[in-house]
Formats: C-alpha cells, sequence, structure tokens
C-alpha cells in the first residue's frame, strides 16, 4: 500500500520505518520537500521510503496518518490540503500537549471537543480514526511490549475502522485487544487520558508501559 | 475509627456501608440533618451507622471521605466547615461531570485545575487524598471483581496517602495494586480519565471493569 505520513518526530519516523518493513510505500511529508529529518529518514529506512512536503505525502497515500503535534494538526492538514486526504483513511495519532504554560503541559484542545474532532470538521471529506494516542511511540509499533494491553479506536466511519483495525494487526495488536470507543467524539478521552498517561509514567519510571482492561 | 462520609449517592452509601461492615462508626452527611436518603441508610446500615449534616459528620470524622459530586464539592466542604476539616484524612472520591450540557457530560474543571486541588486550596490544613474515583462504586469496595487492576491515589501529603493505603487494603486493594501518581495535581489525570472510563463503559457493555498497568 501507498502510505503518507505527516510528521517527522518520533512518532512520524517509528510508523513509518514499521511500515516500510512491512513492505508499504511510505512518504514522509513535512513543512517543506527536503527537510533535513525527512531526507535523513528517506535515505535510511529502505526501499519504499522517500519525503516531501505535507501535500507531497498526503497526495501519495492511499492512507494517511497525522503524526504532527495535536495543537498544529489542522494547520498542517490544511497544507496536506483538503483535495489529497478526501475520500482517504486519516489516523490520528496526534496528542494536543501544550508545553508553552510550563510543566506539566497541559492540553490546547479537551473537554468539550478534540484534535479528533476538529480535523474531522475541518476535512469532512476525510474517513478520520484517532488511534494509537495513548501508548508511546515504541509500543505502538511493537505491543509485544505490553501483551494483552489495549488499544483504543474511534471515528465516524466504520469500515474506516475496521481498515485500520487490520493495520493495528500488522503492527501486532491481536483484535482482541483493539476497543472501539465509538464516534470520533471518543478522541476527548482518548486525548484526556494523557495528563493520566503521564502521571503514570512519572510513577511507574519509564513511558514503556499501557493499560488493559479488567473485567 | 469514627469516619464522615459527605454525600448520600450511590458512591457515599456503599462507601459508607462498607465502613461499618469493617467495624468503623460512620455518620453520613447531607445538607441538612434528617435527610431523607441519609436516614434511610442509617436506619439500616446496622450498629454504628448514623447520619448528620456536613458539619455534623465531618465533626464526627477522624477520617472524612468526600462522595458529593464534584462540581458542587467545595460548596459541600464549606458547609462541613473547615475547623472540622482542618490536620485530618480528606479523601476525595469525587468526580467533575457536568450533564447541564446535555450528553456526554463534559467536567465542571480540568486542564489546568482540577476538584481535589480546588478542594485542597480552599481548605489548606484538610490532608487531601484524591482516590477511588476512576472505577465505579461497587468496585471500590470490592476490587475482587477485577483482581490485578490498579487504583490511584495523589496528595501532597505522604502520610495520609500511606493512611489511605491502609483504608484501600482493608476494602480488599492489594497493596501493589495502589498507584501512587504523586501531589494532588495528580488529580487532573485521574478526573481527566472520566471521558474514556465512559466510553470504554459504553463499548464494554458494562460500568464493572477497571484499568490493569502492563509493563
Amino acid at each position: 500500500m501507498r502510505i503518507g505520513v505527516l510528521g517527522t518526530g518520533t512518532v512520524g519516523t517509528t510508523i513509518a520505518t514499521k511500515l516500510v518493513e512491512l513492505g508499504h510505500e511510505v512518504k514522509m511529508g513535512s513543512r517543506s520537500a527536503g527537510n533535513e529529518k525527512g531526507v535523513e529518514w528517506a535515505s535510511g529506512a529502505g526501499e519504499g521510503a522517500s519525503e516531501g512536503s505535507f501535500a507531497d505525502a498526503a497526495s501519495f497515500g492511499e492512507v494517511v496518518f497525522n503524526c504532527t503535534p495535536g495543537a498544529v494538526s489542522v494547520d498542517a492538514l490544511r497544507m496536506a490540503g483538503p483535495e489529497n486526504l478526501s475520500g482517504k483513511v486519516l489516523i490520528d495519532v496526534s496528542n494536543p500537549l501544550d508545553f508553552s504554560k510550563g510543566m506539566p503541559p497541559t492540553l490546547s484542545v479537551c473537554n468539550d471537543d478534540s484534535v479528533g474532532e476538529q480535523i474531522q470538521r475541518e476535512f469532512p471529506d476525510a474517513r478520520v480514526v484517532k488511534a494509537l494516542n495513548t501508548v508511546n511511540a515504541s509500543i505502538m509499533v511493537d505491543p509485544s511490549q505490553v501483551t494483552g494491553s489495549v488499544i483504543f479506536v474511534c471515528g465516524n466511519d466504520d469500515a474506516a475502522k475496521a481498515e485500520v483495525g487490520e493495520l493495528l494487526q500488522s503492527f501486532g495488536w491481536p483484535g482482541d485487544d483493539v476497543l472501539d470507543v465509538g464516534d470520533i467524539a471518543g478522541a476527548r478521552g482518548t486525548e484526556m487520558y494523557l495528563p493520566l498517561w503521564l502521571r503514570m509514567m512519572g510513577a511507574l519510571g519509564t513511558p514503556g508501559f499501557n493499560i488493559a482492561v479488567v473485567r
């Protein structure tokens, strides 16, 4: 499959690298083609890896991952262009962490809205699925570190969620561990979990954890 | 031990009943002594159970549970009186769910503040510990339903957290399942988890669940 990955940070490079390993053609997108991190990743990630602008990557992808910081995701996706997102599954991995007011970070949007919803409103023709934002990048693509733990998906398009479920399975997430928490407003829940996640990381002394459902 | 339980809802009655079963003397507090629910509980809960105003219950307790709705907790505690809370362990079980804007509920405070912090600021001489607000009432006092799952505590007073840990153990929470997530600002995390909890309840079809840490 051809996949666009928007964002050159840890999450973007980790997901893009995994996708190339799985045999996909992946174009990493950034603010401008030729971005240093994008070029570095593309030159080292092997065959099938390329880089370009947000618009290049979104246009290239049959599926698009948003791995940009949540507070700027809508802007980044505007640069990607609505015409390059229309009809496509858009997997939103972002978190709206705002470090500008010091530590601990607050969320740039929460409570009655979320980044997932902002994106779906701004790009009504994209099939937005929120996923993977509740674990660190390493676990996203290697859930064997946290066997039996849960990964959330939400979105308004059931077929899109099913496609994302298959992608997650290819990452190593068993179908039974994928929990569909409803429409895209469920992103409020998975994004507002971040402050607890950060506290848990502090208490456990590692970001290498996840939560499981017990009932 | 003499314990005051503020609030006559499901959480208050469940916790108060458990405490009586454990042999404590418990006074349930409400807006005014003689409250119908308070009297009903006290008359049925057996020896050691009594009821009164918020101030009666807080004055009675060596330890005080806040089981009032989070959006009105500070008001309820003002009625209880700072002099009746001073120096005492005050276990805040509340959640700031606001149903006034329709479904899903939003939080009446979040992101850069929390009910736990509001209470600690308003009553600086109380030893506030946030606990138990991440599970439903039935599980709070019967964690055998969700063996191996986690219960969070946070607060500024380590000795108070240790006392709460002992109370939680008497409820059935093994010490290893109690996770201390730091100072009282950790309440932002455990309160902001609620929107995800509500979505999980919807997806699982039951409030009878909890989360476990996997690492």
